[in-house]
């Protein structure tokens, strides 16, 4: 869903198809989905898709579970040239344990944007994770290049344990192809596919009773997801903000305090009070640990949550196409709806079952996040805490 | 001692026992001890002191140990009136246990005050701890009360800790008299004391053997005094930054990352995530919570760092003048030297007795007071650690 503002006014013929504009007058376009080519099956589909993907009825509709769940890793970030050195790039180990088997292959960053591409325009009711920003500048400074591996590992994540996505054709042929010829070819057969947008619905098959349109449960949800981005986004704000503390005043606070102790045991050298001095110098040494570790902190504990964060800022912003899609086919006039009723229904199945595994990720999501992150925030300060008893103690048997 | 600055010129007259001065020079001023009276015997005194106090020899030089050691307590300030309410004050419940037996006398700042510059007069070998400063605005703000308080209980502490000071008749007068009329009588009895500045060592007795001036030893001293009176001052700073931070950045984190977990509760709790939700109001809780501990660790584990770092600090600045009057002494002639020698071993051994007694309570109170900071400090990380360890066990288990 994209917004435009118009430059130019235009005035409409009447029943012409045209539409009246005004200068500065802002537009929604709704990306050409083939959404309307399905539901009116006027698409002519030229092949048959391999993919087949179904609807079931528990508490509500979802996607079927994940018959044999599998997990990818992605490693090893390595640079890498080509063209006798004329080009560098960096390559990620992607090990998969597809069907059983590991599989490695090797795949550049390009790769992984291309795929998220094909996924993006194939299954518009899904919203793909965001994939971490291309930065060129610094790009193989080795924090980075971290720093993207690991964002590209919550991606991939994500996929695995999506059910419609984990079994995705050219999710698949990314993750097993690993000679130039095939990837080639996958890459065009992924980039002809005629199954992609509104198109994808017919590889989906849903319970033959009608659906009795859940406006409320899609309003919800909605209503949710408008919520969760303001507050993932502030939340990711505050979380940078104690990334940059922690690394920044933070420490430097401790360090000013270990040069105050370092000064202090300088003094009592020359007052030749040994039993203060070893221990201010030992409190000195401990400060100037405790400062690194808030650095270390910022990377270990805070980083993995932002990069969540991250993730799921990226996939609220998509959400609400999702949304829109679903609005568009509850306005369809009765006397349509009676003759694309069937397909309607898929629409709506499909939503549902979106909406209903969403829900789920993001509870399950959070829940884990959060106890990561607090974990390893209480194990960081229960660090210091030892660290100053013993401290403490030292003094006292001085 | 005192610095001050020539704002006129003036030629001296050969001969005369005038001062040349230049514009701008600076001149450093010791205050008019009596200790040339003393030493040279010239001052006549016209009553009896009853106070005695003896220097022994043990590894060196020093006083002779407090015999009964006593605690003396300062507390309950209380805000007091008179004049029918015209003049309002706060008085403070002075107790102590000397001689065994528990005397409680009610004091202001002023008598505080009073005896400050009686003892600071009497003992000019010894450096009297500061007071706290008089402020004025707000005085009667709660906190400063307390934080008055406690500056006055290190005070008091510190002169019943002196082996001299203890035993000082003003004190005593401070610490008992419970009467309007025979405090008065005490008054101005200390008012007219003759034992003061150099004629204080007319009560002192040393041992008969004659002393090698220890210069190397009070030049360390010298040394280490002044070196500690930087890093005391630096230390100070640094800490006082801490309790700015504690209460003001710190907290104030804290308090934004539970905002931040607020508003994700509010929007999980649109989507009806309950067990998520409930986790995350509970860090929210938790994270304000945490807030107010490290404001509240600011007055408990560090104010009293700054207090006793302050008493320090004012110790330290006093000690040079101690210094300088050994100074004085150590460079009169040979020839003089031979009629003052037993008064000039008696300044000589008074200021080493002092230095020792410096030495001694400096490490004591430092270990002291590092010992309690950091136990403090580890017991409020300890705390921190507990909560979100708590936390995380309640998002694992949601």
């Amino acid at each position: 869903m994209t917004k435009v503002r118009a430059v130019y006014k235009f005035e409409a013929q009447p029943n012409s198809g045209e539409l009246s504009i005004s200068v500065d007058e802002v537009l929604t376009v709704i990306k050409e989905s083939g959404m309307e080519g399905y539901i009116l099956s006027t698409t002519r589909m030229n092949t048959t898709s391999d993919e087949k993907h179904e609807i079931i009825v528990n508490s509500g509709p979802c996607w079927e579970p994940i018959a044999q769940p599998y997990y990818c890793v992605v490693d090893k970030p390595k640079k890498e040239s080509k063209l006798k050195g004329l080009k560098s790039f960096i390559a990620y180990s992607v090990t998969s344990s597809l069907s059983g088997i590991q599989v490695f292959v090797s795949r550049r960053y390009k790769h992984f944007d291309w795929l998220h591409e094909q996924l993006s325009n194939k299954y518009i009711l899904t919203s793909i994770p965001p994939l971490p920003e291309k930065q060129v500048a610094g790009r193989y400074e080795e924090e980075l290049i971290e720093h993207r591996k690991n964002i590209l590992q919550l991606w991939v994540d994500k996929i695995c344990r999506h059910p419609v996505l984990s079994k995705s054709d050219v999710w698949i042929h990314f993750l097993t192809c690993t000679d130039e010829k095939s990837w080639k070819s996958g890459k065009r057969k992924a980039e002809k596919d005629e199954y992609v947008g509104g198109n994808f619905l017919n590889c989906v098959t849903v319970p033959a009773e009608p659906l009795d349109v859940a406006d409320v449960q899609v309003e919800t949800f909605s209503r949710c997801v408008r919520s969760l981005e303001d507050s993932v986004r502030v939340m990711y704000d505050r979380v940078k903000d104690l990334h940059i503390r922690l690394a920044g005043s933070y420490k430097t606070g401790w360090q000013k305090l270990a040069a105050g102790f370092a000064g202090l045991a300088n003094s009592f050298e020359l007052d030749r009070t040994d039993y203060i001095t070893s221990a201010l110098k030992e409190c000195a040494k401990v400060y100037r640990h405790i400062a690194d570790q808030h650095e270390e902190s910022s990377k270990k504990d805070v980083d993995p949550l932002m990069d969540c964060l991250y993730t799921y800022r990226g996939l609220l912003v998509n959400m609400p196409e999702i949304i829109s899609i679903h609005k568009v086919f509850s306005i369809i006039s009765e006397h349509e709806m009676e003759k694309v009723r069937r397909k309607v229904d898929t629409v709506n199945y499909a939503v549902l079952a979106e909406i209903h595994f969403q829900h789920q990720e993001r509870g399950q999501d959070f829940k884990k996040m959060m106890s990561v992150f607090l974990e390893k925030q209480a194990a960081f300060y229960q660090d210091i805490s030892r660290q100053l008893s013993e401290l403490s103690v030292k003094f006292q048997n001085s």
